[in-house]
């Protein structure tokens, strides 16, 4: 229902109830919106506010406008909840979907001044390096470089192969679960190969997470940068007061 | 130490030394990094590694090139804990700051569609909008625009006087306190208006915080959606398994 009275500009009114009815899935993902014409008749105002209401939606992602074929409700975003440390492995399972990461490096090299920090081993210590593209569906992929300690888990980087869940094989074969992390998240220019990766333009914003897991006794079981598109995932954060 | 058997390439390992002699204070923030000369001679590696491994830091906005000036040492991000959902006021305060916030817009209307969902409200009922700008230092802005049911609080809005801390108005007048809260983090596009706020050009990418905060009794005690600079604010979530 569209107040003339209130002080909400018409289209932004159209544009709330056009994304009610997108939630609601009057119009579904991946299908075309009516015509210009019909909206006018559903929302009962101009065309010039139809128009600004869509353009909106468009430039907020949420449509799509495809030459000649009409105008698709675009995917919703990957939401990825801060607070649950789920395994890309499992995250894909839950939600129903085929998890398929690529392998791009697996390393074992001396740890720099930086990750003997992080890892809290020492400098020159071999480390695991493993650097993997994940599909996330929908055409929507992440890149994720891990670091392990070889001496906290010794042949992991020989455990590791195409497909595998690394936290399944932490848990089952070393036998330790994340207790504790610490997340950081920022929003920085794609490298060119980040930007491949993820099929995008270099120097796109993406989102890059660092992310250090601890074991029950404190020592690190990884460290993990990842790398997402920021127009295909969103991070959620749902808080309990204890 | 640089290593030359190593795997990483030789800038890489010089971006760390130099990030680490910044976090060691070595280079000071808003102070100018030696010159490349002596950078050769610390680092004993070549001017071609230096320069790019300063370029790289110059492009993660570690570092910022003033024309004749130098090389200086750019100061932090602002990092937020989505964790705790401390106010803006107790924030600035917290970190010796004074808090200076800005109201744009105060106003009193009815709610919309979508709002009187999140806020748990009948569609036409009254809500409180504020629209603020927070000045979080070093040239720094949030824009952050609060929703609230005023019949849920009376007379909230007249309460609202620029540079009070709403959440201790709330506190203090009306006795509710934040129990539960739902966060949803996006990057988005900057509006003019957002921009103008933020100090950036329009359609800079920008962080879009969505929160809601729930009472004890489960009902709404208020929605905002905060916008801030990706280049000046960062977020991070600390988790520790129950």
């Amino acid at each position: 229902m569209l107040s003339k009275q209130s002080a909400i500009p018409l289209y932004k009114q159209v544009k709330s109830e056009i994304l009610s009815d997108i939630r609601s899935s009057v119009y579904k993902v991946g299908e075309t919106i009516p015509t210009e014409i019909q909206l006018e008749k559903r929302y009962n105002t101009s065309r010039i506010t139809i128009r600004k209401a869509i353009n909106q939606l468009v430039s907020e992602g949420v449509l799509l406008k495809k030459q000649g074929k009409g105008t698709f409700v675009q995917p919703q975003k990957v939401k990825r909840n801060l607070l649950d440390l789920v395994s890309y492995t499992s995250y894909m399972k839950e939600t129903g979907q085929k998890p398929d990461a690529v392998i791009r490096v697996l390393e074992v090299k001396p740890a720099d001044a930086g990750w003997s920090k992080i890892l809290h081993i020492i400098e020159g210590d071999p480390i695991i390096r493993l650097a993997r593209t994940m599909d996330l569906g929908q055409n929507n992929s992440g890149y994720e470089v891990s670091y392990y300690s070889l001496e906290r888990f010794p042949d992991l980087d020989k455990r590791i192969t195409e497909g595998a869940s690394v936290t399944k094989i932490l848990n089952e074969q070393y036998d330790t679960f994340g207790n504790s992390s610490e997340q950081t998240l920022n929003v920085i220019s794609a490298s060119q190969q980040i930007a491949d990766y993820l099929k995008l333009e270099i120097g796109s914003p993406i989102y890059q997470l660092d992310r250090t897991v601890y074991e029950d006794n404190g020592s690190v079981m990884y460290s993990a940068v990842m790398y997402y598109d920021v127009n295909k995932v969103s991070f959620s954060v749902n808080t309990k007061e204890r």
